[in-house]
């Protein structure tokens, strides 16, 4: 053995001790609750990969952005390391990769959409800095597989959003700290060559805008220029940096006066973009269309997505990848995610005194998770008229109601008692809804059965819900649950009736 | 990008899908917990380190079994990686040396003993086979800075072995199927010395016990010849192996007859190694003293112990380090623990039928968790005569009570009826007791509120525990808990008794 020596951790990587343990503990705590109730699976990948993995996606050059590793028993590794400087693995620096590659190896068997989430370490090779490590926690949340129409792949964008805000609500973070900016990249490319700039510039045109916050405004503007991008198109990109609160709307009524066809693009941009999400009733409170985020990965090729706090802060990131899963091996196959670091979460729930400490730390880490089971699998009756009700109810069990006295005491979002049911609370649970085409009732509760969901709810109307226990396989009627009036023979959609179907689900569980 | 391709994971590694993941996260969610409510608290440190560490601990061979890792970013750590293929990072293959580490930088701080956990994922360049891969995930158990009294040691010791036999029992996985067995290699190396071995020749004794197994006997009997074991000493030894079911008093017994100075000492190791285990009522069934555990990593200094499942597999083993902190550049300090890897576990889990499946599964792992808040903090009153019954507290709060209706069903180990209280289960907490050397009860109070505990249970007899709420400072009597009768003023350490503390402190808590 060696000398008495002093070793520091590598730089840029942390040496959690109890109390910092259990702060990464928290925020991991409400990304997989978050992501569970939002009906999402939990997988896992290698630590390391292939280096042909990243290659594959993003070009030889990344290689030179990862931590490489080779086995130091292999001489064959070994030797080709010493002539080449480059390693056969690579410590994963995001999880996307991974998905595509086990998406593709079992395409066939999952189901659609296949709904995934994870949450483990990443490694970067860069320069650590506040906010930046060497090695973080990540958070995946990923629908693969939607169903390929328009309307199909909104719902899987705004499903994906949901969870992101649903994650921030849960940790307390209001809407007034982080904004989601949302923006259709193939649309703005679409309106970018309608306005004149050559397609073939459209990855240095994105690059451009990537960087933008980080250059001079004149810098920026005579490389716009240098690419085609119109002085009249530039201002509208400059307006949207420069007052923070704008929002597409008015960048819209700006553009009028410009060229009609942009403001129809436009005007489409805003709907494609805002519709699914108001039906989650998220829309106008978190999120800001915007013209400007496009991402810098390579592979997105539709919605992309960024969690801003108090404007500058990135927070979370994603958007839609219909081509990597082909890529990697797979059919072709729709796709959209997006992931959430720990560090810059962690500094800004301590910055706006969110993150618990002491014993309130310790109890909130400790409080029962979500359930793994579904707890309501919601259905539509007979006809399509249901379904805006299915997803309102599905999207309001998830986020829980909270009890009327929380209203007045603003109790912080580890206090367990803001969903109190003696006050009114409902606590938030699991909901999935089917993703089948077919109205047939009795495959659409066979389908929750082979999920484990404990209920189903079956809705025809705003006050006509059918509730039925799965496992006792018998229908569940007001007068069945302890504290409900049995006046009235069904249940309801609205959080606000005494026969709220979650309030129902809730006092059977308890 | 590139061509369509299908890249697989690196050999010897997992793709966790939805149902392999919640198989993992029942095993660690187990770890966790079996830990939490032992009175471990949870770190985590780098997922690489530097070579050094690796290197300070074991000599520079260890870099060849190991995954190595530089930045592809750094121009300097490839030119090294190419003059001698060797990088400057390393994959961690155990957690004993970042433990070691982070203690050694807070030393000062810490409170002694320190009893930390951590469950996280590790690396090892071995070729992949049954039972093992090159990443894996490992549970570490540690207590460091025991009183440093022989008795503080053996209670150090005793804490850790209870703590693998407490998640083992948390599994439903039986002494009947898995024996730990114990031994005190620094003895042992007494006991050898004394029947002729020369003492510089031990690291090859034990690398000869350790490899024992995998030799034909008479080459072993050769080779322990050769190394000066006499041929009495050698047959216990093979006496030991040939009978899985034969203990160290049958070993001493037979050894009466070749030496009493011998027979002295191995009756020593028999006292040292049950004694403290007896306290906790679980030397008997669980416990194997054994004479041929070594263990094969250089830094441990006493105990020793390996669980094994059906006499060949090994599910954990530790043991005890009181030199490695010092090595690491801390002060001297003892300290005793030990590791569990997932995939050998996982696979016995699987064999015994102890695996839940389907809805069981998704059930268990959305089990509310051990409490990280100490649910009970057991102090004795003013004499040593309580100590004994403070520790026999502890350990069956920790432990749980089944109810009677489980003993006739035999419910599995994830069916939470287990400890249903309607049929007079007590559910496992989170218990722990002062380390502190004083009688004055108000310092023990304020330690077990630092640490945040729920109640403290002042031990004074058998029949006369005084329980105290620390959250709303007030002492209970059995009067004040819903259920119990108020005939009596005092509660019981008795898990039998109607007013056994544990019973009293679920019903407050539920």
């Amino acid at each position: 053995m060696a000398r008495q020596t002093r070793i520091q951790a590598p730089k840029g990587t942390r040496d959690l001790y109890p109390e910092e343990t259990a702060r990464v503990r928290y925020i991991q705590k409400a990304w997989t609750d978050t992501a569970v109730r939002h009906g999402f699976e939990e997988i896992e990948g290698p630590t390391f990969e292939t280096s042909e993995l990243y290659a594959v996606k993003s070009g030889e050059g990344i290689l030179g952005e990862l931590f490489q590793a080779f086995s130091g028993k292999d001489p064959s590794d070994i030797e080709k390391v010493k002539a080449t400087g480059r390693a056969p693995f690579a410590l994963r620096p995001e999880f996307t990769p991974t998905l595509a590659r086990m998406y593709a190896a079992r395409a066939q068997q999952l189901q659609k959409p296949t709904k995934w989430f994870t949450a483990g370490p990443y490694f970067r090779a860069e320069r650590p800095q506040r906010g930046r490590l060497r090695e973080f926690l990540q958070w995946n949340v990923d629908v693969i597989g939607d169903d390929e129409t328009p309307s199909g792949r909104a719902q899987a964008d705004a499903d994906c959003i949901a969870t992101c805000i649903g994650l921030l609500e849960s940790l307390g973070v209001e809407s007034s700290v982080v904004k989601i900016n949302v923006n259709d990249r193939m649309k703005l490319d679409d309106l970018l060559v309608s306005e004149g700039v050559a397609r073939e510039r459209m990855s240095e045109v994105h690059a451009l805008l990537d960087r933008a916050e980080k250059m001079p405004r004149e810098e920026w503007q005579r490389q716009a220029t240098a690419l085609g991008i119109s002085p009249s198109m530039g201002t509208l990109f400059v307006r949207e940096w420069s007052e923070t609160e704008a929002n597409l709307d008015e960048v819209i009524e700006q553009f009028k006066r410009y060229a009609t066809t942009s403001f129809q693009k436009l005007k489409a941009i805003r709907e494609s973009i805002v519709a699914p999400l108001d039906e989650f009733g998220i829309s106008e409170k978190w999120c800001r269309p915007s013209l400007s985020i496009v991402r810098g990965l390579a592979y997105y090729t539709g919605t992309v997505f960024e969690a801003i706090a108090d404007g500058e802060r990135a927070v979370a990131g994603g958007g839609r990848y219909d081509n990597l899963i082909e890529l990697m091996g797979g059919p072709p196959t729709p796709a959209v995610g997006f992931a959430m670091g720990d560090v810059v979460l962690g500094l800004l729930l301590e910055d706006k005194g969110l993150m618990p400490e002491g014993a309130a730390l310790l109890d909130a880490i400790s409080a029962p998770p979500a359930s793994r089971r579904p707890e309501v699998f919601v259905l539509g009756a007979d006809d399509d008229a249901s379904d805006p009700l299915v997803r309102r109810l599905v999207a309001d069990l998830r986020r829980g109601a909270e009890s009327e006295r929380y209203k007045h005491d603003s109790l912080k979002a580890w206090d367990p008692r803001r969903y109190e049911p003696a006050t009114g609370g409902v606590r938030p649970m699991h909901a999935r809804q089917s993703y089948k085409s077919t109205r047939n009732l009795k495959k659409l509760l066979s389908d929750a059965e082979r999920q484990f969901s404990r209920f189903a709810a079956i809705v025809h109307g705003e006050d006509r819900v059918q509730l039925r226990d799965l496992d006792k396989r018998e229908e569940i009627t007001p007068k069945d649950v302890p504290g409900l009036p049995d006046s009235v023979a069904e249940f309801s959609v609205s959080p606000d009736s005494e026969v709220y179907v979650g309030r129902a689900v809730q006092a059977l569980l308890a």
